[in-house]
């Protein structure tokens, strides 16, 4: 313990955690990593990072950037391998002593995989000269053979003296309070909790219910205020007054507002990623995306009422950004949630920014961020940040994990030997999407079929409404109509809401002298109010986390036996 | 003329002109429309126009829908056919008398053609029971094979007493007025001009010089006001104080305003739509966009000084549109080009909406609209109403043809049979774009040559910035970074100007055993601040006019001899 309090200590400023990825690879298991005694691939990337120039010579090179042809062989278990002690271990904390960790009987070398870490480098250093034991069961996406796979070709030995696992303190388990959920959910990761809205449920209804709705949690859901009367919400920052705000205050002092909006997940059909190349990140299909009426008060009037300049996005020298930082904390580090949108979008009076405390017309629930959580309609779901408790402007964006080293996107080039995080912009606005939520994949109908109903949901950010959705049953070589379902009321420029469409789609001829059944790929893409279509393959959108998947929704099918 | 005038009173209300039409076909020419003497089709569309359904049972299908193999056998010119005087051919001015028309000596029924002609029904209808030449001359777009081609499945017979062109009063010549142009530009058509920067050029400065910034004239080009003093826009409409400006007082009465903003036009990149098939209108490449510093007065300043209320976009039953009507008028008909944007976008402070006198430092010229124009960041070029006159706010939007009959997109399904025009948003905010302007198609670099260096331009409508343009040097299958050329000082949410790129692209290796020169497929993608990547293909963009296409921009290159 002595050891983690020291890291603690060291890396508290920095330590940012992202306990959404799930390592998840295909079926047939590829090694993400794997150790290479030299430098490989034809053209050298100038992004190495710092510690791989440092060390010179030896580079980690994900699979992802040599294909599987490229991988040579790799140190794995064995009967000679070496053995060390728990003492040996301890002498290798820093990247220049090469950074050594144990996980059950096993001694691992990860140094090259360090600055790889989804969840950043800080964090995988806290286990530095030590176990990964415990911080995998505070972290537990951990817990699954992808990722002991990739720890795998790590591995330099055994430990000379391991005992089995240390016993647990049930009362320091962080996620001992986590609320029930509805048994339909279907779970990507348990904890922290995340869990979409299964297929067919998915776009049965404009609105989705509370109870269905995805959760998509990065920590351990925060405790319920012990006296909500007493809970507040503080606002300050760069030219605002500090102010403290009551919910009362927020329910009495400011006008009540509904908004409709769909809130997606960035990493929404990240499943399909995985079938162009192996990508990090929680394994979502189609239902990391719900509607629902948000009630609450708009962001403007309480930054207004912290006295921000309305003038302030004309200002050259004032905030640029508002921060929301959220009650969930990192049971390790204490850091908590956070993220920022730019001051315009907060500011602006028909961007409908929210902080709600109804969903659906019932106080938030604990799993979607109760008593009060932001809602930025038009924007990737990170930003709606849950738990929210404090508010901050600020010249500077949100320096937090999961605005600065998480929710970017990357051409399908950059891998983890070669992203810069600071190229990209953090995503705010999501670009135009579609999905077929019925039929489901590897659905057979009967031979003699000749059209069947298709559905599904369609959404753009930015409140660019969808004018059109194209369904095809040969693959995307023709297209046909589809009826469009939308909430009513939405204003010009201000299409929060998903759009459902329906159609009753037209299966192709078979050739008459088909045997066997016949395989159908129908496909949808949508058309938002800015003439954006979506992209048709995975592989142009395809980047290393795997966010805002956008392509071609396509649905195998078979008709006949 | 009785019937030319007595046609033109008629229909003068509805008549709009769309003279950007150049019915472009493959080099190859397929005829876009036949006459076939029963539907065809496997599965008949449910949107035949009324007098379509109204003549029952004979429907003119385009190629488009049917494709080359399903065209039956047409009635062309021949020695036997009948022959009619230009009586016989008086008598069918109506649907229920059948349309004829006679083009030099041949007579045609064009009955079943009319609701197809890309410039509306009512200009074409000008012509019923006469000869179409007169107006061939005054819109020279038809005057070229593939016109002429798509009419002669409508010819019926021969006109008896043709006695060859009547002659032309050249004082009527309407476009015996238009100004000088640069020699580089490339026409696309002469009258009314249209011709685009050429693709060297077009991306080689961030401000394209006025000289050579792409000319998209709908009409002939208005005559310079005799008195500019005089000259005079209008302002008014519904909620709003009916005044009139001068230049002079725009000039002093208002804040003058610069923006740096790209207009495209939104048939930009068209030419690449028909390698897919066949569409109609300019044949434009990739020069239909430039660059500039626009100056002139915020359109919002100039509304509020007519009376226009600052909240007028919460009103529930206020004016939701405002109108822009040019001075280039129909020299047939009298109508002037006209288009609206919604009133959100024009009364918006931080969406630049300008009313522009200067174009880089220089007043408008001729070409450009002087003395007054619109300029809509951010927005495809049709709203950008050149030599504007007079502004309207109204509750409807704009009925122009330009409005309500063109600048819409469709699915790739619908075809000049079952267009409804209707059903389809007017185009504003543009898509995500870019294009390669080097190397230009076809060109031949030297045997051994590793890396080449490709450049061109990227934008996206609605002011979203440019994060990254990817290139490839293998049709797509992987891609490079580019460096990336801004214009300073462009706000958040407000990049209206377009973004240059550059990259030494990297070739593919030759295979050991290729002969003859390497074929490399150079590609480019943008995308933008709401992570909208450009779509793969142009077959999923397709529509039947050949806008927005933003699909990746390819050329071809080849390697040694």
């Amino acid at each position: 313990m002595m050891r983690q309090r020291r890291a603690i200590a060291l890396l508290r400023a920095a330590l940012q955690h992202h306990p959404c990825i799930s390592h998840t690879l295909p079926a047939n298991p590829v090694p993400g990593i794997r150790l290479l005694s030299s430098q490989t691939g034809g053209r050298k990337e100038n992004h190495g990072t710092r510690w791989q120039q440092t060390l010179g010579g030896i580079a980690a090179v994900s699979a992802v950037s040599l294909g599987a042809g490229c991988l040579s062989a790799t140190a794995e278990s064995s009967n000679k391998e070496a053995v060390f002690t728990k003492g040996d271990v301890s002498k290798h904390q820093t990247p220049e002593q090469r950074v050594w960790v144990t996980y059950k009987d096993g001694v691992y070398d990860i140094t090259d995989f360090v600055e790889m870490h989804p969840g950043g480098s800080s964090l995988i250093m806290m286990a530095a000269g030590g176990a990964v034991d415990p911080f995998w069961q505070m972290y537990q996406q951990h817990l699954k053979d992808e990722v002991r796979t990739m720890l795998k070709p790590y591995r330099i030995g055994r430990l000379a003296d391991y005992k089995g696992p240390e016993r647990k303190d049930p009362a320091e388990d962080p996620w001992k309070n986590e609320p029930a959920r509805h048994p339909a959910l279907v779970a990507r990761s348990n904890n922290p909790c995340n869990a979409e809205t299964p297929g067919p449920v998915v776009a049965a209804n404009l609105i989705t219910s509370n109870d269905i709705f995805y959760v998509r949690n990065h920590l351990p859901v925060p405790p319920e205020p012990k006296d909500p009367a007493r809970w507040q919400l503080s606002v300050g920052g760069e030219e605002a007054r500090s102010t403290s705000l009551t919910l009362e205050d927020l329910k009495t002092k400011f006008k009540k507002t509904t908004v409709t909006a769909a809130v997606e997940c960035a990493g929404n059909r990240r499943n399909e990623m995985k079938t162009v190349k192996p990508v990090r990140g929680l394994d979502w299909d189609t239902g990391a995306i719900g509607n629902a009426n948000w009630s609450g008060v708009k962001l403007r009037d309480v930054l207004l009422h912290a006295g921000v300049d309305p003038d302030v996005c004309d200002s050259l020298d004032g905030p640029r950004h508002v921060h929301f930082l959220g009650a969930d904390s990192d049971p390790l580090t204490g850091n908590v949630y956070a993220a920022s949108i730019p001051i315009e979008l907060a500011m602006a009076s028909n961007k409908d920014v929210l902080l709600a405390y109804e969903m659906n017309g019932e106080p938030l629930s604990r799993d979607h961020g109760a008593p009060l959580r932001v809602v930025v309609p038009g924007v990737v779901g990170a930003r709606s940040v849950k738990w929210v408790t404090q508010i901050v402007t600020s010249r500077e964006e949100s320096d937090s994990h999961w605005q600065q080293h998480d929710y970017k996107g990357f051409s399908p080039s950059v891998d983890w030997n070669n992203v810069d995080w600071s190229s990209a912009p953090a995503i705010q606005e999501a670009p135009v999407t579609s999905a077929i939520t019925a039929p489901s994949a590897n659905t057979q109908v009967e031979q003699g079929t000749t059209t069947i109903p298709v559905r599904g949901y369609a959404w753009s950010g930015g409140g660019r409404d969808i004018v059109r959705v194209d369904v095809s049953a040969d693959g995307g070589a023709t297209w046909q109509g589809t009826q469009l379902h939308k909430v009513p009321g939405q204003k010009p420029g201000r299409a929060w809401a998903w759009t459902l469409w329906e159609a009753e789609v037209i299966l192709p001829t078979p050739p008459a002298d088909s045997k066997g059944p016949q395989q159908v790929c129908l496909v949808c893409k949508a058309t938002d109010a800015s003439y954006n279509t979506q992209p048709d393959s995975v592989a142009g959108v395809w980047n290393l986390r795997g966010v805002v998947n956008n392509a071609w929704h396509r649905v195998g099918i078979s008709v006949g036996n």
